[in-house]
């Protein structure tokens, strides 16, 4: 990432000339201004239906290292974002990104940076309009904030009950040991058709492992009860690794007890066939996990700050 | 900023409790959950007339340092980010902020951060309504996304013309010795008010130094002809600090040549006798810079990456 001489470097060049780079390295990905790179804001459209609003980083040595490539940083970056989305079933529309980075990064790398943000950003249709770059001595943390919009219902993460069924998309677990956590797709068509269906209760996107984030999805005085045996693993993970090791950029939500599971899942197989969904357990009340279930008290997810 | 005991660090609650405190800290500047923290996006309404997006970090030894109380540093984030929707002309409406810290950051300074956010965000009625937190090692960079809107023109930094008279707000020059870049107030209300007048062609805020960064007003083939007798000076500033020392956070724009000046600085007088305005020049033809005028080419902004 570092360059070893001045002149690979991102001080040779100094912030004007970074930021024609940029803007060739971005490509078609980044319209003219005053809809993109050029001004003190950018300027849009307005949202359809309600504007949904999320930001995330990509830190050195936290959120990738030296074994991810800086193509792969990039898009992992901007699908983070994505995923965030994907989440509430919104229609994702543009993203900024702030740079913050050590002068002795190399440009070679940094071109490769974004062209990764590039790639996905043409591959779903969300221009890179604005952005800004400042000198974080010692390290690197790229910023993107994104902004979607939702025609239809916004699902959220409340509004699951006692009786609901738990599901998942994909695999869990061992997303680091199997580049899971850069190659992964953002389940943004998942995501959207979920948020049609009425029966589907609250969403969310597993990203600090199951065991931690299926919290924000228990309804109040209920527990999930899991189940080991029903729990989608990837490349060998444990059940361990399913529930605690994180950066699964899946799609956990609920849907309405019932036969209505039945119909969804149906339909699901119809409109993603080649989309694991996978029914890991349900909500119960407090304190009546059936035998059998598993205790997520005994697992926890990934504390950022731990 | 670094706190001595574990106990006083961000460390020693996790990020869980962290960001139940930093519900806390921001109170009635963050609302509830959809329109608040708490999901994988903010929900807002969509902007009325287009949307305006913006996003800067504050990133400790760059934008402040152990001089700057937490409190100024929170409200600074925030007011970096407002003046870019006031150089548009446009309406600030909702902010997230990406937090990335080492887990030594001490939890009394983050609490005073984020009361210094909060400050401006009930000041200006701009809730924050999301965000994220990351591990930095060795360092402090928050990042703020902002959404704003412009219901009628969006005034860019394009549109001068040859023969047009250039105004800035305000003073400039010794904006850290004075600690202006902590203490300014976002021009927004001039911003807004500008962008009404339909003589008022093209607009930014001086953020990196007057020198550098007219080259953006300047429309092609033409040159900025300042007289140094006309810069308004900020406490004793030389005219080389009142060009190139940035962090003024004023707004410069340009003023149809002709009579239409006189009656933008009786209108500005009676809108906002308090602020300062001054015509410190006009747009020339290249090359035909007048005696007297400064050349620019000598004086240099501030480069963020040399």
């Amino acid at each position: 990432m570092f360059s070893r001489t001045r002149q690979g470097s991102v001080s040779s060049i100094g912030e004007e000339a970074l930021i024609r780079r940029i803007r060739l390295w971005l490509g078609s990905a980044s319209p003219a201004s005053p809809a993109g790179i050029g001004d003190d804001c950018a300027v849009l459209r307005p949202a359809r239906g309600r504007e949904l609003l999320t930001i995330d980083p990509l830190i050195f040595g936290i959120h990738f290292d030296a074994r991810v490539g800086p193509r792969a940083a990039g898009a992992k970056l901007f699908k983070r974002n994505l995923s965030d989305i994907a989440a509430m079933g919104g229609r994702p529309r543009a993203a900024v990104v702030a740079l913050a980075l050590d002068d002795r990064v190399s440009l070679a790398w940094l071109a490769d940076f974004y062209r990764g943000m590039a790639h996905q950003s043409r591959r779903h249709a969300v221009p890179i309009v604005g952005g800004d770059i400042a000198r974080l001595p010692g390290s690197f943390a790229a910023t993107i904030a994104l902004t979607g919009e939702a025609a239809g219902r916004v699902l959220g993460r409340t509004g699951s009950r006692v009786g609901d069924w738990i599901y998942v998309t994909g695999s869990l677990g061992r997303s680091l040991e199997t580049g899971h956590h850069f190659l992964f797709e953002p389940r943004l068509a998942e995501g959207a058709w979920l948020a049609r269906r009425a029966n589907v209760r609250a969403m969310m996107d597993v990203s600090d492992g199951l065991g931690k984030d299926l919290a924000a999805l228990t309804p109040r005085g209920s527990e999930p009860a899991l189940f080991e045996a029903m729990l989608p693993r990837r490349d060998g993970a444990s059940a361990r690794e399913a529930i605690c090791d994180g950066e699964d950029y899946e799609l956990a939500f609920s849907v309405s007890g019932g036969r209505a599971r039945d119909s969804l899942e149906k339909a699901w197989r119809r409109a993603f066939p080649r989309t694991r969904l996978t029914c890991i357990g349900r909500f119960v009340r407090a304190g009546k996990r059936p035998p059998g279930a598993l205790n997520l008290e005994e697992f926890r997810g990934y504390e950022h700050l731990r």
